[in-house]
């Protein structure tokens, strides 16, 4: 049996287990969303959040005389530790409960609140020397602390977590273009063969949709430095003291190593949370790169004998319980159906961001849940395509090689010597009589052998005809 | 300069064209919702809905004693004339009106009852002896007549339209299915090399797919036969004969040749369209197949010397603008295009269909727009689709059969003879040294070249093994 | 330092924690695949079903004579621990992987071969007496068994929770609808005042949309009763017996209570999952019509005294943590919340089902997990907004009655008496002047006060005019 | 019988109706894509920015030396043409075409060479003096063109329709919110009763989100100002003489109005357009901002006796055929639908943005059509909204002051003075008793009838306490 002890709350009296530092309100929500336990508790990005922000608020309350300076210094030591990540243990809350959020609020009001009393010697539940609402949620309301929260902590998963694995998979395949920028190959349109490109240059185009997509998750960012704190209840600030809400978010930035501010509107700030959408987009433009980019390597390397064949991966494991020797681009396939997630989230997150009223829009939770789940998706992917599969790819020169010499599509650079329609018909002859493009060149009559050697070079079909 | 009329409604005198048959209410909308007038007046098949709404309306009126059977019967024969089609010009409005559609509603109580007054020789907007609402809107409301049109369209297009055109394409597959049932080829999984399947069975999961979509359309076309009328404003029946819902359906089942009834539960016939919901998502999973289909033929199409080159597609057109000779596959390109259209209405009429509040939905104009949109969209593109291509599909049996004895997945066949761990030896082998499977196969010493020639036969690997 | 002991498969040898059952596929795939280990790590639906999978298959293959029977019934005793949850540990593995479900299939041909040759006394990693691939996963591949364990996890899962928890709900909802069908209250459309309604007629609409959803959910997962087993490779069935999959399929079928067949076409059932996208389709229209009616609860539930206020819901925890005293509808928001993950889910599945290529689709984990998502959110979320809310709803008369008796849409019932136009004119003369519709009525002269009387009775307008 | 005359292309010769300026590759997209014909012929947008390109292309080329001067004149005369509109009945082709837009890339070649021919005085079809793919489509290839076309398109769109649609509609909020600044209301979180605002704060967040969301679509139609012209075939520049796809940007953005450029990777602006999906992703923003917004009106202005009923909104048009003097918020539905389609666009082109093969993404005509439909909608219905509902906004004073008296949640300004805890009980207790705020607070005795009068002040609960 667990010990428990009483805890209060407006609403009156409720045990808790003893040895949890929550009160009243955390074991209410407990009891009253049981939805998704398994999967759905909140993780460290958001009680990592919660702590900055309510050290944060400690800190400016002191600063303004609103909390007095030992109150708040308590307060502070608390929430380090929920920083810290010593606490995670106590905030047992699931996404799926207020739509404000509040009960995570009071969550780590509550947390934050008894563990600053046992610092100070008193009593769990006690409520003194430290209250949760009127001390540790001072001049707060949970319609702008979970907001915050939210923000903070999508800003440092983006920071810690996405950049740094995204960079590392975007720097391989940089590196990849670099090194293979004289292998020059088939250029597919249409899945059809078209004139030659070189593997470097097709490899280009992928960290050119990744730095184009990082930039505008970058970008999409920006407005997550703006901060709903210092709005309270309804957007108005009220019972804050007037320069709280921008002093607050100067601590907080100042402990998580943002440039954070407090929003110019804030009622926006807690019926909307549209920054929040904008970031997801930019996520999901980042998963659609991620993916057009592992289709181009699955296909390329599709075979071994009977499709493209052009690149070769790594072998991770076996392909098949059932073909011996068969090797497969699950790299690819894992990263593609976390594109399909990223997806699904922001399908999720932007249908949730439509549905505010008046002065609050209560799908905080669900929100800032599926921003972080694609975050952590699309990092962990990056990540592990890079060092089980990026990082491997090498050109299988053999064939690209003869694929490229069998290829009809380096007709096109006849066109400025004898035109679209005199080309067109020698590539026709070719497909038909099973000719290559050099044969049925000559036989057409319209150039002679040593025009077609002169004109048709594959490499200098890869870029723009050089001009004296 | 157009001529004009005076025509009132309840809040007043509007001025309408004098060659136009519609009324205040249809010119006010006019006004008020210039919204995607280019694109999104409504077509034939909503304002046939209508027509056959008001004329079963009318009769079921006259039979109950709710209308004199003089009045009714003017009624009908200017329903009459909008269900043939005579009218469409005086159907203006676009989907962007009111949610309940009540503007198109009173557009066809207008246009019928002035028609009307013209067939008994009255004068135009004097609403005698037929009166928009009085006698045309009779124990009917906007908000149980229009969700009445919405399936009433749907589920003529879909019978009328979808049906044929898609049983075409299937049709053709199915035959093409057949016809290629002894063309072995390589399957593929994973993008890779696998075990061997014939022509006719690859084909045969495109049919079982457009089979099951079909069937699942089907069934969720059930539920448009459960109609909203007779429950007028709210869903109470206020103000209808207690029998009107019921008799009204029946007859404009028999004018549309469809099994029609008032639905058992009025309140959430107005309020909700999930019956729709599920045709939209019936038909998401429909053009969902037809996209695997029309990317595997493409795919295996692709080339046409340095993809897969397996099938051959008709050439319709200049391929490219720059490159002579290309041929692509264009209608599949065309009917994925199309696909992802209708994943976008799916989305528009999933999410407008959750937003209904008490005794009324009020997306229902956007609402069937999408489904009729996607309807549409399938229907053409499969029947072009089918057209020009599918009729055209061909094996390149050469390249089948070169790309088949490369194969190293046959080694699948030695399993049940010596054993997963020394089949993938042998493919393993093969891959590296660059041999054929059988060459491998006896340098491994696992097996006999006989062995080898009586265990792996492609053909005898796309069944089960067969028993005595 | 942990313990490990040696494993191999046809690529080598790897180290295995030598507490655990699994070999080397699945500890290579931890390697590989370190996505989402927080939260993505399969549960026990899928688990469960794997068990369920392997031992019906060993019994169908002892049966054929396929396996020896001791073999068989080694294989049987572990999988009905697998079944029994005994060996959950023992599955580490994760959603984002091989698209196939490749090593989570061989997760359990692994563990189950492991403990099999444990309970015969036999050595760990040996392979004998009983092997993963060529006793375990005898007849079958992971592209057939894992889209079988998929469909049997959400067929259990939709039975054994989601039919549960959603009757639970629907009953009380229905309860509650004959208990308050003599409470006359006013309409609402387009959230304007309409004519009345019972609340008892609101709440059965509510009951209506939930029957047809879960009568949508009970026909989609029809088509999850058709499994690939029997399929192997790429559905043509190589190295099965010709009677595994029919037999096998009713093995399962036994061992879940599910009447299981194997698919009539198995090219399908490999390189498409649409059965799954019609189950995740008929979800998403189950929680759009959850969430039309929690909105519908937490509107007429708005205020105390600002809002509709019509109705009232429980107080389960203090509402705000800056506003005291505040009930906020919090149960209606959490459920609204798992809407738009449902519709997310649905967003991801269906997207992911349209990626198949040739004889496989490789999005299948991302698929399953998203239906089985969707099943638990909803089944828990119903559950609590049952025990937390809707078990409590209650009207609040005085509010109905003081709206009803200010309605003045009760004008309706006017129109069939003195026609629409001049019933108009009442109540934009009761609107304008603040009049009552009584007052408004009378003064107009278009009846009399003892006509009103008769002819305007609230609780008369609930259905439809009493016929002789 | 339409007279015709005959034109060739590469793969033979064609009828086409005399009084046409197409030529062969036109007519036979016309037989082969009978798609959607009603309503998915290009419009305006598209046809003016395949103008502008043409016409910058020619004088691009001829700066160049790559076209004589009057061939490059001829050419430009043409597509002066094609910009004003006038040869608009000359683009008969629908979105679904070939993915890469071939051939309304060949339709405007075709249309320019026949009407610059005819300029010339030469033969319609003779391809001479000018020919429509060595001419006017010189240097270039459909997959840089049609890229091109799509991001002028989009840009004019924006800049011309959105911009002023848009901006129009947020000053009319920006001074209603100024107007109001006074009038001090109840605020409403969670749909419950909350602390004072004013309405004009509550405006002021409307306006806020759309300028927010007018921000992030300026930001994204940045990425549209790269263009891929230069990259003809496959992204290499082939063919183009390498200061060309600089020099066609430049004159193409002096004809435009716009600082346009060619794209710094080809690669990636050919086979992927992750600036369209962020255009349209803001564009979902955009719309959820409107939705909120309309929500907002919607539901304040509800009743008009049994809802909110705090604001009052423009009557337009009879609200109900059955329901007499009911006035419905339509402009707020049609707004709201417009919504969902936006969503629904978005979603096509979010897809379709993913499906990108090696040199080429073939889903670009319906991406750029999901995109000019999404910018339509928006501004047509913000116009809408505006000039016939936000114009007349009006709060409805009565209503307001009468709900903010009775208002409990003044309460929470007694926190600072009172504590958290005492102010919940008095809160509860004038729920509980129906008392007001200040009966229930004087009979707590925490306070006095004077510190009451003193602390609970709304209209000083509308912004930060003052500090000395």
């Amino acid at each position: 049996m667990t010990e428990v002890r009483n805890e209060t709350d407006s609403m009156g009296q409720v045990e808790v287990p003893s040895d949890r530092y929550w009160g009243a309100q955390t074991q209410r929500s407990i009891h009253n969303f049981p939805i998704g336990r398994d999967t759905f508790v909140w993780g460290r990005p958001v009680i990592k959040a919660l702590g900055i922000l309510k050290k944060g608020a400690a800190q400016a309350n002191a600063e303004l005389g609103e909390l007095p300076q030992d109150v708040a210094d308590l307060v502070v030591r608390a929430a380090d530790e929920v920083i810290a990540g010593d606490l995670d243990d106590h905030f047992p809350l699931v996404v799926f409960q207020t739509g404000s959020g509040t009960q995570s609020n009071m969550n780590s009001n509550e947390v934050i609140a008894n563990r600053a009393i046992e610092l100070a010697g008193g009593r769990l539940g006690s409520k003194t020397p430290v209250h949760p609402n009127d001390h540790v949620n001072r001049g707060q309301s949970s319609n702008d602390t979970f907001p915050t929260a939210m923000h903070i902590a999508v800003l440092l998963e983006l920071r810690d977590r996405l950049e740094a694995d995204v960079a590392v998979l975007r720097d391989t395949l940089a590196a990849k273009a670099e090194e293979f920028a004289g292998v020059v190959k088939v250029g597919r349109t249409h899945l059809q063969d078209a004139t030659p490109i070189t593997l470097g240059q097709e490899m280009s185009g992928w960290v050119a949709q990744i730095d184009y997509a990082m930039a505008e998750v970058g970008h999409a960012a920006q407005g997550l430095h703006e901060l709903a704190i210092g709005g309270t209840a309804v957007g108005t600030g009220l019972n804050a003291h007037p320069r709280f809400g921008e002093l607050a978010a100067q601590k907080m930035g100042q402990e998580a190593g943002l440039e954070l501010r407090s929003a110019a509107n804030k009622f926006a700030a807690l019926s909307a949370h549209d920054a929040l959408v904008q970031v997801s987009a930019a996520l999901r433009t980042l998963a659609g790169a991620l993916m057009k980019m592992a289709n181009d390597v699955r296909w390329l390397a599709s075979g071994p004998r009977n499709g493209i064949g052009e690149l070769l991966i790594p072998e991770n494991e076996p392909g098949s319980s059932i073909m011996p020797g068969k090797v497969n681009p699950t790299q690819a396939e894992a990263l593609t159906m976390v594109t399909t997630r990223v997806f699904g989230n922001d399908a999720t997150v932007a249908f949730a961001g439509t549905q505010g009223n008046f002065q609050l829009n209560v799908y905080k939770p669900v929100m800032v849940h599926g921003v972080l789940e694609s975050i952590r998706l699309i990092a962990d992917a990056s990540r592990a395509f890079n060092d089980h599969c990026a990082v491997g790819l090498e050109p299988n020169t053999e064939r690209i090689e003869a694929n490229l010499s069998s290829n009809l599509m380096q007709v096109t650079a006849l066109n400025p010597h004898i035109g679209y329609d005199k080309a067109a018909a020698i590539a026709k002859k070719a497909h038909k009589e099973g000719l290559t493009l050099r044969e049925a060149a000559i036989a057409s009559g319209a150039l002679t052998a040593e025009e077609f050697d002169q004109w048709v070079v594959p490499v200098d079909m890869t870029h723009p005809r050089r001009v004296d």
